[in-house]
């Protein structure tokens, strides 16, 4: 590329650096990657590479040497090291102050009280006596290091409570209780947003989680009472311009079953619940994030079909399932219009290895394709078989 | 990725190469490429690359080691050379027998022939007097190497015929004159055809040429009668199917003014008039042509909207045009809708250097968002302008 094109340090090399490559070749930027190691999903296809530890400063100051601007594949550099970063002119989006959110559930929810956000009942823990006092049942979950499910527990009894205690000891974390809440299912706001302060919101999808992992993503949420989509939209964007982020962020929201929608996880970075824009809306949450990291206009988040949904394919438990390219045959042939994203990553049991995007008129339809697609991929069809 | 999925060397390092890369990213299948130079187009995006020259027999040896199958950018590796591979058990698709008709334009002709194509008449020409015999004015070509409007003349009067005698005995290659005709536009006819007989056929396109550049596609062709349509896909399919091309087809045709169709070139490789594709149909060219190439059931190449647009963009020859990248502000505010695919080449006058796509239900609009977000790059409103 041409010389001033800005050059973009990405830091973490999982299949979110990856599905960022797509976009950033089209607009004609390059990218600078940090990988955690060699060959990992989006060192596969990002020639600019740097092989190191995010947590260590000189590597990041290595990375983003030359680049003006830096962003992230996860939320896991430490809060100094950004400091350190924007002190020597890089500019990191999103920033410091907004990361912060993500990093720490705790301060999250310290910040949602302050906005008056609605969200579940919450308190700092430190001790069984306290997790008494706040209530059973209820959730425990480490202020920061987890994902995916880990690092959350469900304590019913009293006995439940000593594992995450210890677990936020021994990893020198604060607990975060909240309460249990009697949701009818999930929703996910995903909003850009750029220094500038331009934004742009998403349709609102439902998410549904296996094992604390996306698993299924319908869009827009099949259902949804109109009033309470543009509340959830305006909610992301208020979110996202109070707290300063730049790039995309993700609200995650339990609906209740009386409608209302309370606040249950940020994220500020291109998100699961997004993956289905690639394929389903005009401009995709990668492009988006990229545009929003540069200060450039965002593109249209409007939908392109009725319905997309999003099916996530999960590394397989049974030996006898072998690459995930022999998929191939069938899955393509049987639907000429399935959109496959596979990470470039082994099979282990539950892992993210893949997704694919159905869309159409008929969400029935969609949905039966989208889920066979997966469920063939990852050779398990239980009872989506046909 | 895991280790049984294939890896697809691509021979050529211009931006065709460079826009596999992004299905490629999706499907999880790594490319290795041979580039020309280091840092062009397709290089700046592939990591698994290999500088060197496509003419020589080791150098394509050692970028296809380890890869089932080759594919191409351009279509200008030696003949024999691509025998040698075939030999060595690298599938070349397309192989080198389809392959010869891309590359030599006689050769091309001769077969239209034996197909029985519609097709201008035409003859091999080796002096003014064949020429003479042939009927001014015509069109005379050069039977290998031309490109781009490049080895292509008019020739009106027996004083302009020296010149095409005398470049086509300097390149040592055959000249071919060709009936001029009278053509109302420029169609194509994009197919993909995989090795084991399966083929999708594209909508056909129209394609306006500037200086024998393609410069404007709309897709589908507007007003073209439906049978006229389907006799277009029936030949590219045809063609494919009887020259054995395995990967992207483009059957280049004119339209008379009598609605005849008559076939102008041949290109075995994602085409410019298919660009429209990556915004516009279910599947983009680039995907179909790596799931040919791979012998993967295609996608399917259906519309995704009404009318979709491409419009080259050019390099501008007024020096004082900076970097394309300037461009963004205004063209992604104007139109958010707006697609950009940019080559990562240096500005040069005349030279392509991306194009944008647009789309959606109002062809007089979409025209008029394509040409204005290309003109805008290229600092060059002119009538375009708003």
């Amino acid at each position: 590329m041409p010389e001033s094109a800005p050059r973009i340090a990405v830091i973490g090399g999982g299949q979110l650096a990856r599905m960022m490559a797509q976009p950033a070749i089209a607009l004609g930027v390059p990218l600078r990657l940090l990988a955690e190691a060699e060959g990992v999903s989006a060192a596969q296809v990002i020639p600019d590479q740097l092989v190191g530890d995010y947590r260590d400063l000189a590597t990041l100051r290595q990375v983003t040497d030359g680049c003006s601007v830096v962003t992230f594949d996860h939320e896991h550099v430490p809060t100094e090291h950004l400091h350190a970063l924007e002190d020597a002119g890089v500019a990191c989006r999103p920033g410091p102050e907004a990361l912060v959110h993500a990093q720490d559930k705790i301060v999250m929810r310290e910040a949602m009280t302050r906005l008056g956000a609605p969200q579940p009942r919450w308190a700092v823990v430190s001790s069984e006596g306290d997790v008494e006092e706040f209530g059973l049942p209820c959730v425990l979950k480490v202020s920061r290091g987890g994902y995916d499910g880990k690092g959350v527990w469900v304590v019913r009894t009293t006995e439940d409570i000593a594992e995450p205690l210890a677990a936020s000891e021994a990893a020198g974390v604060r607990l975060l209780a909240e309460e249990l809440v009697d949701f009818r299912r999930e929703l996910s706001a995903l909003v850009a947003r750029a220094p500038s302060g331009q934004a742009a919101a998403y349709p609102v999808v439902a998410s549904t989680q296996l094992d604390g992992i996306c698993h299924e993503v319908i869009a827009p949420a099949p259902d949804l009472d109109p009033h309470r989509a543009a509340q959830a939209q305006q909610l992301a964007l208020r979110v996202a311009g109070e707290l300063g982020v730049t790039g995309v962020l993700a609200v995650e929201l339990f609906e209740t079953s009386e409608g209302e929608i309370l606040v249950n996880e940020l994220a500020m970075r291109p998100h699961n619940t997004g993956h289905w824009t690639q394929d389903g809306a005009v401009t995709s949450q990668f492009e988006n994030h990229l545009r929003a990291v540069l200060d450039l206009p965002l593109g249209s988040p409007a939908p392109r079909a009725t319905w997309t949904v999003m099916v996530n394919i999960l590394g397989s438990a049974d030996p006898e399932v072998g690459h995930l390219y022999d998929g191939y045959p069938h899955a393509l042939a049987r639907d000429p219009q399935l959109r496959v994203h596979l990470y470039g990553k082994d099979l282990r049991p539950g892992r993210k290895v893949g997704h694919v995007n159905a869309y159409g008129d008929d969400l029935e339809d969609v949905l039966e394709r989208a889920r066979h697609a997966a469920a063939w991929f990852r050779g398990d069809l239980g009872n989506d078989s046909d």
